[in-house]
């Protein structure tokens, strides 16, 4: 039995589907991904000491790792592995804030399969817990973003067993739509700022 | 060039050392590593709807990836790179929860060389952003687990440039003993319950 750093053990897993397909360049977003404004984002806000925000490591299921002598462990056998939670999270003020980001390229709705059930389950757990948690939802075709609460995104979900998509005015109706800028590209912090006060969660 | 599921090019990383080589069982921990112990709590305290407190993954330096025809991607090169943040957070009554668990077979100090700089300067972020930070510090020889405010250990560790190991009087000064219990293991959240209302952070 190997014993991997991060105490993991050989276990099954489940088949990893990439997301993110390589992009044509976007000159309205100067080529930066949507994930990429996002890090850049939250590079931004840390910089300015306004909020702690990090985006997890991608879990991977480690299977077969060489030491080579007088050299670094190099893994020579690994897996993608299904995220437990959301991508997101940190602390802003004190309070815990989690979130999960998301891009389609359609253009009236939403589809769910994007988002995975015990995802949906972390968020129930967190709002439980009084944290703010919301989605990034990214329409690249429209060139929008918008905030929405998790409450709503949950709500939405069991209503519809994860089985429909999620109509663009649903999330115009209980959403925010993030304007368009540079410094910083995805300015979510400032939805919470104006959240605060009027329940942070609905 | 590929476009890795996180998002992560090829580039230079730091070499890992493994800290946690294979411990001898030990039977008044009934062959739980301390790690265990921990992501046992967590599980614990979300079950019961007490917080959520994940570990986050081991950040793994991808370098090549095979997409081999009806099957899944397997990673057939990649490296441990340094975590940039601490181990775990979460969230406990809206408030945002943050700390690195370590261990040490010596007696009566904590070698610091445990802890890399980043951490710190994460912890100081986090501490600025009011969060709750900590650290828990496991002396495997004295059975014995104690709760450190991350303001004392930042402070230590700039006294002292890093170099100097954190002595067991001082944890025992500003730290708290955890319980030796079964259920949960590591009552870290009993400590965080008792400090509300009387300064998180110090």
């Amino acid at each position: 039995m190997i014993n991997y750093p991060n105490g993991q053990k050989t276990k099954s897993f489940k088949t990893y589907s990439p997301s993110c397909p390589k992009k044509p360049t976007n000159f309205a977003k100067r080529g930066m991904s949507f994930e990429e404004d996002i890090n850049a984002t939250n590079e931004y806000y840390l910089s300015q000491e306004i909020a702690v925000i990090h985006k997890k490591p991608t879990p991977i299921q480690i299977v077969h790792v060489d030491y080579p002598a007088r050299s670094r462990a190099k893994i020579t056998e690994a897996y993608f592995r299904q995220a437990s939670t959301t991508d997101y999270s940190g602390v802003y003020k004190g309070r815990y804030i989690d979130f999960e980001a998301k891009e389609t390229n359609q253009k009236q709705s939403f589809p769910l399969k994007n988002f995975h059930h015990h995802q949906i389950e972390h968020m129930k757990a967190v709002l439980k817990q009084e944290g703010v948690a919301f989605i990034l939802l990214h329409f690249s075709s429209r060139l929008e973003t918008y905030y929405l609460p998790a409450s709503k995104m949950v709500e939405f979900y069991e209503e519809n067993k994860g089985l429909k998509s999620m109509p663009l005015d649903f999330i115009q109706k209980y959403g925010f739509l993030l304007p368009n800028q540079q410094i910083p590209r995805i300015p979510y912090i400032e939805i919470i700022r104006n959240q605060i006060g009027g329940g942070l969660n609905s």
